[in-house]
């Protein structure tokens, strides 16, 4: 099976077998398939499609390129939830206690922020003491007694997808819902969780630009999943804008804790409650409305912020940061930004947002790079808010005087403010499976 | 302008600009662009097409990556002819004297064989002294005195087609019309000559398979010829079969001698006639009347054959061999090929003969390879002759007893016999321009 003639058989428009997928999945992995033949393969998948027998068959060799963690030991209860990615994305740190109070398992590995967009583990390390580096005994007590445990990425966990992620981030071969689904699903799959909760962005903070690409997309990770034997299910949720008002790690921390105590910003508060709802409804095979009920309830008891403690304190965190949020550490610098204009707020650039955010120290631009935990940004405006010239539109938090210039700028660039109120779109768009 | 922009816009289907065309093509041949983005966008472009505009800056992007050979000495008197490569080939060694003998300057640099096709250099270095490294001075005196000089390729000339090349014949992108015509005309340009005339072939030896396919790309070739101002005009020809009856360097030389002293195989012959015709009505502005006179006489006179001489003799080679062809060296082995069965020769695979001509010891399969010039294969069936089993189809001729075995299967594979005398095609499908 040469790679020549797999490209060409793509090149007109021919499905793929398995065994085709397989020799180029493990040819590419293992280094004998050049980038440049693994491109143009990529690109003509791009323009002819995949049938969902392929996106399955590569999904499955992409899962099968290295570790997969193995959760058996908790039989149907872990669950696991993806996000495709937005700013200000805080979900992870307010549903996993949720889910977990009630009798969820959840152990996840999880990324650090690059670019605009930031990591869940960088935001757990805002707690003094959090350690994201267990040992694999550590990680599955914890799980086993808390209910949750999120560390590091570690192990080797689809490395065809890592190269290939890789080469397509430079040959403009991302934007294929194929290959996006096998790329999210052999994760996913690898990962281990009995059930998944994808939450599948649309909108301009996304690289889905529409909902109905996104539904595409969502129905297509729905159907590999249950495929593969897992509960699953997908929410297409609106990334137009930053969720919440808080951009940056403890900020944005603080934001969760407000969350958990039955407060906080409506749109982060109605896609953790059906994202939590998903996830109990999937995994201890609830009606809707006993998950939608015991979610309600957790928040309500404050059963949901006593295992946040307990998580963060099993992980080595100090957790009484956790009822005194006012102990997080506060930048030097708290600059308000205000508003040059009357109007109302059109529509906020969520991703010009994560980048003034890096700009402040919140983020990474290079994987080196060290993060300022404290920094970031405070939104006040949001979409459809009435706002006059001299208000303030948000809060940049930093200690880099020099930087506050290009991020008060770009946060300026990023609120468009006019004089019609607009439409603002549901933040939930639908949810599928 | 960044080339991850440039794939995305093809991606596209959007008409990439004369910008970006030359930023890619300065990009890559420099080292920039690596293998991978560039394969991306061959895909993209095969796959998205390119308009005419674009394929004529790709076409004058590649032939000034390089060197161009400066034939205004010779005012618009230069006259190049190019083939899109077939078996059995020898039409440069007949009509490059026919035109000469009548006032055209053809000052030719030619590639060697490689693979199933020859090539015209090895052709002549059948005559013992041929010198195909001529300095610059030398060459341009021979063209001036003689008419003709062919020389082997040497020089810097379309330096991002031969790298582009290279990329798009391991990633299956080198079937696409845009894509061939630049890279044919690039060369040509650069190549210098004021007149040209093209032999695109068609049919199962050529890499266009329908004579559709080739009419369109020969009308692209013109119409790109034309907007830099060359004479240009292009026969399609057919190519499902070898032309005329020798394949192998000093046996295809024999042939084309028989050719100028006014005998030979009628497919060559009629070919030969065209492609001269053509190339002195563009060169010396004729009508077609009076070029296809010249031709005639050309042969007719004998001064066809005399510049033949002048010109072997001119380069250093033995041109006593043009009078006695006898005299080429002959192989130890002479081994006639028999029919197996009776009924009409249906169909010659050329491709097939090619290769079992390299078999034979007459090319190369890797570039240092060294070539036996006696080697090769006589063909005596053509598509629509009666044979009966027992009948020579061919004779293989070889000093490599070893490589028998091997050529007469692939002959005997090649050639089709059956019970009903097939249409066979006209040799010549159209001219355009």
């Amino acid at each position: 099976m040469r790679m020549y003639d797999i490209i060409t058989k793509k090149k007109h428009g021919e499905a793929l077998s398995k065994e085709e997928i397989n020799a180029f999945v493990e040819g590419y992995t293992g280094g004998d398939i050049p980038d440049y033949q693994a491109s143009a393969l990529m690109m003509a998948i791009c323009l002819q499609g995949m049938t969902s027998e392929e996106t399955c068959a590569l999904t499955m060799a992409m899962a099968d390129s290295g570790e997969r963690l193995d959760l058996s030991a908790f039989g149907t209860l872990t669950v696991d939830k993806h996000s495709t990615g937005g700013v200000g994305d805080k979900t992870t740190l307010i549903i996993a206690p949720i889910a977990a109070s009630v009798g969820c398992k959840l152990a996840k590995m999880s990324g650090r922020g690059l670019g605009h967009t930031g990591g869940t583990v960088d935001k757990l390390e805002s707690f003094p003491g959090y350690d994201s580096s267990l040992s694999p005994e550590d990680f599955f007590r914890q799980v086993s007694e808390v209910g949750i445990s999120v560390i590091g990425q570690s192990g080797n966990f689809a490395p065809a997808d890592k190269k290939l992620y890789a080469l397509r981030d430079v040959t403009a071969t991302v934007d294929s819902i194929p290959l996006i689904t096998a790329s999210i699903m052999s994760k996913k799959l690898a990962a281990g969780s009995h059930s998944i909760v994808l939450d599948v962005k649309y909108g301009s903070g996304s690289f889905m630009k529409k909902a109905e690409d996104a539904e595409a997309l969502a129905r297509g990770m729905v159907e590999i999943g249950k495929s593969c034997g897992r509960n699953i299910a997908a929410l297409i949720t609106n990334m137009d804008t930053p969720l919440g008002h808080a951009i940056g790690n403890s900020l944005e921390v603080c934001e969760a804790i407000e969350v958990l105590s039955g407060r906080g910003p409506e749109d982060l508060v109605t896609v953790c409650k059906e994202l939590a709802t998903t996830m109990i409804r999937l995994c201890l095979e609830k009606s809707e409305t006993e998950a939608r009920a015991l979610v309600d309830n957790a928040i309500k008891s404050g059963e949901a912020l006593e295992t946040l403690k307990k998580w963060i304190s099993a992980q080595g965190g100090d957790s009484s940061y956790v009822s005194s949020p006012d102990k997080f550490r506060k930048s030097t610098i708290v600059h308000k930004v205000l508003a040059k204009e009357d109007g109302y707020v059109q529509h906020i650039n969520a991703e010009a947002c994560g980048i003034a955010s890096v700009t402040l120290g919140a983020g990474r631009i290079t994987k080196e790079d060290k993060i300022d935990h404290a920094a970031g940004i405070i939104l006040y405006a949001k979409p459809g808010m009435k706002i006059m010239a001299g208000e303030p539109l948000a809060e940049l938090h930093t200690d880099k005087k020099e930087s506050l210039p290009e991020a008060e700028k770009m946060l300026l660039d990023a609120v468009r403010i006019g004089a019609v109120k607009p439409e603002t779109l549901p933040i939930i768009y639908k949810v599928v499976g």
